[in-house]
């Protein structure tokens, strides 16, 4: 006869009669999560009082996690409001961001209050394709070349068997790559306002039993890393994955000196020097400052997947100082994220704290057209990192002026 | 007369007589987090009510966060507990993983499952060090080389400053690089159970006024990105940031059969097209299958760096089937991460929930020897992601198995 | 009044009366480059009798150099003869190879004996495209975006434009790519037997007129270094430049080790820790033992770019053992060139040495139909690189194999 | 009994008597060369009457090549005369290029005509040391944890093995990298006046002894590409591999406009558009506009080894207008070549065409103190590819001026 003491329940794994993923069979989610907490703490002395603190109904996060004891909880807070001139995002946003890391919120909310004081940031999605790719073995590379032309002159049916699988993708492009006898399909998708990983993943293996059917190729794996999915690879940051999103500002020097302290043409320095030079010479495929920060604290408050931040730093910051007619100069500042995998619907977005940040931002559940509500989150995350960029390297190049003014004074 | 109704603070903010971030210098943080949820809630008129349900208290959150609205909560799980043989790590461990990512957890658990039933994984911290690289404007490469030379012959002195900002650190190393008129210095600590981003900044910081004092150069910025934190560079991949770990596991052919359904040689071939070649191909610094999922999950859930994912993605996973005398094969399985970046000490381990999933592991706070619980939680990190790519690596090629039967059955 | 005499012409730069590539207008070519070696040699006290022993007419190699006072000659040997089984290529080859590097022709030779004896190689060419891609300049994203939606929007125009300028070339694609306030158009070309540099770059400026005509883009640089040409860059390895081209053999292990001195598994190990796993952890675009020393060889052979050689080295080599139903194995050995940029016409294909080698291998001047000698040439030369892999494979393993038959005697 | 008769000798080969490369052991080298040519002149009905006009003795080529049927000639021109001002290059310099592209040297000769207007370059090495990393096996990464701290604790002793091997080389360092179960030792040399390549080697062999003898690693390859050797890897371009170099020049803006017909503002921006932002969205490890042509033709010229043009192609260039006092403006150029692999002696600069280009520079066998020479050829080098650098962005952007005017025409 089976129990729904907690107690019991983790006596039964401590014996061996019961595997720790299993007590979600045993009892409700709630009551599974205490017995699995119990044990834990049994077994390593900890209080998981915090721990236990959670506010969703456990049964909620089962799509999410398995193994459950409770939640993290990370503190949120918001910057802004800040006006964006978007393709899909258009207003005044408050930005929800969590994080652990003192000082980050602070930097992003002086930079979208400096672009505020310009009437706002300008972005766009430049581009928009979640992709899975599939390596097979042939026999080699005469096999290989006919597969290639078979894809080339099959797309239809690739597009009909991926399409099947889905009510809202659309499949738009497969593109081949040959190594020997690999051969690897790069497919992408427009998946709307999901993310888009799970979609791109099934209509994928939808598509691949054609492959195998009509093709001496064999699937190796579902996903051959010419994906790339949460690895820093150059295929992402050259093509794009996700959203390809760029937002940029243009500030008059008269605010850069008094609202960041120092000048256009000494932040374009210091992005010359660190963001491109440095990065150049660090064999980077991110030339920014820390725009991965952001978009890590707007991942976590929104639900999206952290591992993805990996592909978020594939960014480039861009800093100019525009000489006018009248000899004054502007700063045009810039950053381009090549791969920002976002969705307002699916993964952790149902959650409780993270749905209520989307809510913040207006764009909880599905857009408008359809992918509009995705597009305005990667918008307006571009705002955020263009904010810390600018915040960051005004921080280094105003201490910098300190400096210089202090070397004056000697 | 100030007051410390939310509701009347929130109106001042609206009114522009006080604004976001100075809540705090009206009003307690628990005041001012409630004020500043009204006025995000009359403003978008959202109900913040998961928001609000953070366990810990507010102020306990000031060095981690500014204009604090409440908490996101990510679930958390367990998995394991699996035995690891470290060179600080040694014992049982169950793994504290914070995620939303469905399927996340169990394919972890799987692993570790599989790694338990043979003893357990290796585990071995083989370098470490926390790097800051400032850049310095010279007025040219006659300079420039002035500068590299000076630095060699003064790494002494720049020790004595750079230590001085610091009871703990150790100054490892000073390498220059030179592009143009931009030098480079790398400098590398040994931060103990730090994750060290701070100290090392602090203690570069003072070594850079030895360097302005004494040479031609002048600092631009204190980040010249040739550190490079947060961003996807292959001086970290190839050098090491932070510690550089590894992790194995040798199997035998017949467990792998029994518990992952597949075969050494099958296992093997996957890695290679995918992780090894499909990375090749793509331009990749992270020849993995999804060692980021592991080191995201892992670092929520022990109050780690959410945007330094980036540099825990710079992993390689080998997998090879060993032959052994009598004809049978083991499979080899290891990941190698080359900057993950962690640190029991400061930050967001302070924080309630992160602070249990240390205690979990035993490694909340300074370790002994100092430096030994950083290393400890690392080896575990690693260890996990090991159970990742095994999990992941099987269930794609037992697929694939599976799939090839039916060919053989038709 | 003129004089052709050399020794006068020497003295007149020598004064300043004449500039040192003003020669040539005032005697003819060979008067000109005697004049300019004179100049050197008395200004070096050189005596430069072997540069001056050339065997072309000065005036034919007027489209190759400037400022010429003789040849470079470079040992030139052949290795083969080899039968290749490409797309383009077909039958029996010997290949020319022009090298200072001791060993190399001889390894060469050797792998290609080796191939030989089991029937030759497969090669195929399985994507084509020259590219060039010029970067222009806009206000913002605002307007980036506009020039992307109008490109997608006027790839015909395009087409026409950029194919007015060329006889035989053909555009495939136009790929835009946004940073922050420049915009990158990459297009693509069919060349034909031509490398195609010169083609595409005065087709690119052409279509370049219609796009500043008709959006707000201003041209900046005709390439902006997403083309990419003679730089190390991932958009070459990954999406290719010239051909993609992919040489492959099967070799039974009876003949590797008669022949090799080693075994399938030997080899396969070397590739994977050294041109796999090495190249790996060095951030290397290159997954190869010594590709670029057979391309370079070849093409100083073949009068190709010699700077292109920096393309050629973006090449990933795979070498597997297969085992067969009776237990056997075979080495499955392949090498894919993602970059390899040839051509039969044009450039330095046209002076007598090297017009000779491609003679020797049937080569020389346009195919039939168009493309197919740069094809035949990239697939030839993919089968030399390839038996430069084996070679070189074999001979580290061979070497470990030894000291491991030296252990076991211990 | 043998023959010396071309005829017969090409005969027996025919006939399967003698293998092509033992024509050597039948007669003398120059007979050799002939026979072979009339065998490959036979089987493939061409003439190779300009390949056989080689200028220098078949034997002396023998360290050289194999398979010898003559030579391949470029067409070889000089650049120049312009101040260098070098750690090692002092004075005024010719610089021979070969090369068989159209233009270059007209554009390096217009570079370094600007330069030498300005009193000449500024060049340094900034760093030496030629690298070989062999890989060994272990059994797992407790061994390999083992092999590090042995290797740290060894230095003395490997330095004691490796230099036992050479007259003239210095072992400067030993780096470990681990992944998995391989161990990776990068070393590097002071080779003096030698390119270096085969010291490195052969000392590096005898060093493994050792480490093999001592420590449970097995060696797998005396290369496992952390060399990178001949590889495009961010390895070289961040750390370095033969010289890192490093040339500078500022110009005045009115030399500017006089000269090169543009604006140092104008140059400054098509570097950063095209050099540092499009090499970075292009993912390359080569932020320059054509070093690699420089290179490439002055390795031919003065007998370097062509494929190392690959790593000659990881240069840095940087632009910019730096405002004076008085308003006006001048340009700063620089370029970084981070991995220059060069040599007075051996290789092929011993050959008769390549010798004398060597003594043009005054360059010719080894140095005093030893390493000067080949210090002063990097310098020399990284000057002409300033000079192109200069030249072609120089062009770029005056084409762009034009056609402003024009537009401001209109």
């Amino acid at each position: 006869m089976t129990t729904t003491d907690p107690a019991e329940l983790a006596d039964r794994v401590a014996d061996g009669d019961l595997r720790l993923h299993e007590l979600e069979d045993e009892a409700d989610h709630e009551t599974a999560a205490t017995a699995r907490r119990l044990l834990v703490e049994r077994e390593t002395g900890v209080d998981l009082e915090a721990v236990a603190d959670y506010t969703f109904d456990a049964e909620r996060a089962d799509p999410n996690i398995e193994n459950m004891i409770g939640a993290a909880q990370v503190p949120m807070g918001v910057a802004g409001p800040v006006p964006v001139d978007g393709s899909a995002a258009a207003g005044d946003y408050y930005l929800p961001l969590a994080t652990t890391e003192g000082a980050l919120l602070a930097s992003v909310n002086r930079g979208l209050s400096t672009i505020r004081s310009v009437g706002g940031a300008t972005a766009r999605v430049t581009k928009n394709g979640m992709t899975r790719a599939p390596v097979f073995r042939v026999d080699g590379v005469a096999e290989a070349s006919e597969v290639v032309e078979w894809v080339g002159d099959n797309v239809g049916r690739l597009r009909e068997a991926a399409e099947s699988t889905t009510s809202h993708g659309e499949l738009l492009d497969v593109e081949p790559y040959v190594v020997g006898d690999s051969v690897y399909l790069r497919f992408a998708y427009d998946t709307k306002d999901a993310m888009g990983m799970n979609m791109a993943t099934i209509a994928t293996g939808e598509a691949c039993e054609i492959v195998e059917a009509e093709t001496p190729a064999s699937l190796v794996a579902l996903s051959g890393n010419l994906c790339s999915d949460k690895k820093p690879a150059a295929i992402n940051a050259v093509e794009g994955r996700g959203r390809s999103v760029t937002a940029d500002v243009l500030i008059p020097g008269e605010i850069v000196q008094d609202r960041l302290h120092t000048t256009p043409e000494a932040i374009a320095e210091a992005n010359t020097r660190k963001n491109l030079t440095g990065s150049a010479k660090a064999g980077s495929l991110g030339f920014n400052a820390h725009a991965a920060n952001v978009v890590a604290a707007a991942f976590l408050a929104t639900g999206q997947d952290e591992a993805q931040v990996v592909e978020g730093a594939n960014a480039i910051t861009t800093m100019d100082a525009r000489t006018n007619e009248d000899g004054t100069t502007d700063l045009y500042a810039s950053v381009s994220l090549a791969s920002l995998e976002v969705g307002t619907v699916g993964g952790g977005t149902k959650l409780p704290t993270q749905a209520e940040a989307l809510e913040v931002l207006g764009l909880r559940g599905g857009g408008d057209p359809a992918g509009s509500n995705a597009d305005a989150l990667a918008e307006i995350i571009a705002v955020g990192a263009l904010a810390g960029e600018l915040s960051l390297l005004a921080a280094l190049s105003s201490r910098h002026l300190a400096s210089a003014h202090e070397d004056l004074g000697r």
